[in-house]
């Protein structure tokens, strides 16, 4: 096996390669399904959290989600909808009043080639839950100042805002030679990526701390594995294993140094089931996220037989391949935006 | 000539039909000249509007606007920043305090349908100007109430929500048999659109009613003819009649009805210079708005014929077109939102 469906994180991005769109057959919406699982295993948890922790100091009577990263749907709907439904649940028992003349409004966030057509055909919402779609980058400011009450981001931030330069660069001792992913070998390479994962959290942190309300949360969910897990020599495992380790950097480091967050909870999912292994379907759902990436790097002659050879070789490697899909977890992390003044 | 680019108006939609996207030649962004000029004709009013007229009781960090049938762009756009502008230098003149700090969030409103990629990827705003897109139809609400500061709608009102049901039975006395459009000469089928139009206009008004601050501004541009002027004989002529007088009521009792906004000020425009009448030109413009709804009737292959057709004609009949196209104005309507106590 060459490598899996979450390694696209560590190839880095100079620019943006949306999922796939429209109605093929190798779309997001219909290749996400590890994603949706995701989104069901922190329902609790997000509910929870908006029940204890959500604490908007001024009274509203519009509250604003946004989804960074939504991709095309419908995960991002059911998210959204789990939200919505928390936030309406917890004004019900506090006030009678607010929870009656609350509107919401939803902000779907991907970058401007994402696929908002079909997003936008397929919206499941209708007053009083009013969408929108913003796009550009989650690295940069996206609304205006205090404008957001909750902020939610599931799978979207391991991806990296760009390729590091020192491993686009052929002399540096960073140089990523040959490989197309970061490998965990060698010792420049892998700070290279470390620091450009930093930077981009750092960007993303300032940016939503400037958005969020005080007392507005931000909820995050992504890929990783257990700590102690005996990571595989396969690449999948060692980006796993270090995504794991950025993660815990972030939140024991670059998070408490911004100061503009207290860190409410973090922890590791559990999908309740797993599905069984597939070899036709995990590359339908690689192909789904990466195909972008890759047919920039190697054109598009070559996709349709690179994503019918994986699936040969996950069929081939089926024992290694099921083995190394239990060290998987999904990691949640919960934000709160702290008073300016703190 | 059988009809001019401004009857798409009577033709009547019970679904969307989009202007033209994409990069074809036909498309909206390289074909709405005119539409460009009647946003220049109303850049100085609108600022005016704005020094004037715009009352924000409650103070606002954030600027919120919106323009309702946005198109593709690049029209919008212009628009945009023109009230942007015009909103700086009020508040710039106001406090010093609140100018420093004020940021915008710009929503673009349109169908689903409508070529949002296109408008996104091309965006001309960075903070602390703030865009957004918002699918959906301007006769329903769109955003939580009491959020917006200032509606802007250019050319678009004009557009129906369906085809009135009578005029599509074919046993009713206001079956429009055999013509694709609304005809002066029969007064059921007449009184059918003017039913419709005004039916139109309410739910926009009330829908924009709610979505306003109190204080806040709702300017309209769309095509008329000016009193008194004589209607030529062509379907064009009799709509653009029809269209002034419904407006005129709208503005003398639908909107006085609707009795949540003032008229702040209603007037023809003169566009400052009219392009010289060029048949493929206008054969291009009508096109980008209108291809839609004559593919949805006719099918895709009579367009390119059809088109061709009509620029021969036009060709032919440049004195009358002339003639007629120097009856053209375009109306401009300000409205206030009015205290709710009121």
């Amino acid at each position: 096996m060459a490598f899996g469906g979450e390694t696209e994180n560590f190839m880095g991005i100079s620019k943006s390669y949306p999922m796939i769109g429209g109605e093929s057959a190798f779309n997001y919406a219909q290749n996400s399904g590890y994603q949706r699982g995701v989104i069901d295993a922190t329902k609790n948890i997000i509910a929870e959290a908006i029940t204890q922790k959500l604490d908007i100091k001024s009274p509203t009577t519009t509250f604003r989600i946004a989804d960074f990263g939504c991709s095309t749907g419908p995960n991002t709907f059911i998210a959204m909808r789990n939200i919505v439904e928390a936030v309406e649940l917890k004004y019900q028992s506090m006030q009678q009043g607010i929870a009656q003349t609350l509107e919401f409004q939803i902000y779907f966030n991907d970058h401007a080639d994402n696929d908002f057509s079909i997003l936008f055909k397929t919206l499941p919402f209708s007053p009083p839950y009013y969408s929108a779609g913003v796009p550009g980058s989650f690295h940069n400011r996206l609304f205006p100042k205090a404008t957001l009450h909750l902020g939610h981001s599931s799978y979207s931030l391991q991806w990296l805002s760009k390729v590091p330069e020192e491993v686009q660069d052929k002399n540096s001792p960073a140089s990523n030679k040959g490989e197309i992913y970061c490998t965990w070998t060698r010792k420049e390479v892998r700070e290279a990526y470390y620091s450009q994962f930093k930077n981009d959290w750092t960007s993303f942190l300032d940016a939503r701390a400037e958005e969020l309300v005080e007392g507005g949360l931000m909820a995050i969910q992504l890929p990783g594995v257990p700590h102690g897990a005996v990571p595989s020599q396969t690449g999948a495992g060692m980006l796993l294993e270090l995504l794991s380790s950025c993660l815990d950097d972030m939140a024991k480091r670059v998070i408490v140094m911004n100061n503009k967050f207290t860190i409410e909870r973090m922890e590791f999912l559990s999908q309740p089931e797993k599905d069984l292994f597939d070899p036709i379907l995990k590359s339908l759902h690689m192909r789904a996220t990466d195909e972008g990436i890759i047919i920039d790097h190697f054109g598009t002659g070559i996709v349709d037989e690179l994503f019918d050879l994986l699936t040969k070789e996950l069929d081939e490697n089926r024992h290694i391949c099921e083995n190394e899909l239990r060290t998987d977890v999904d990691l949640f992390v919960l934000l709160k935006r702290k008073s300016s003044g703190r």
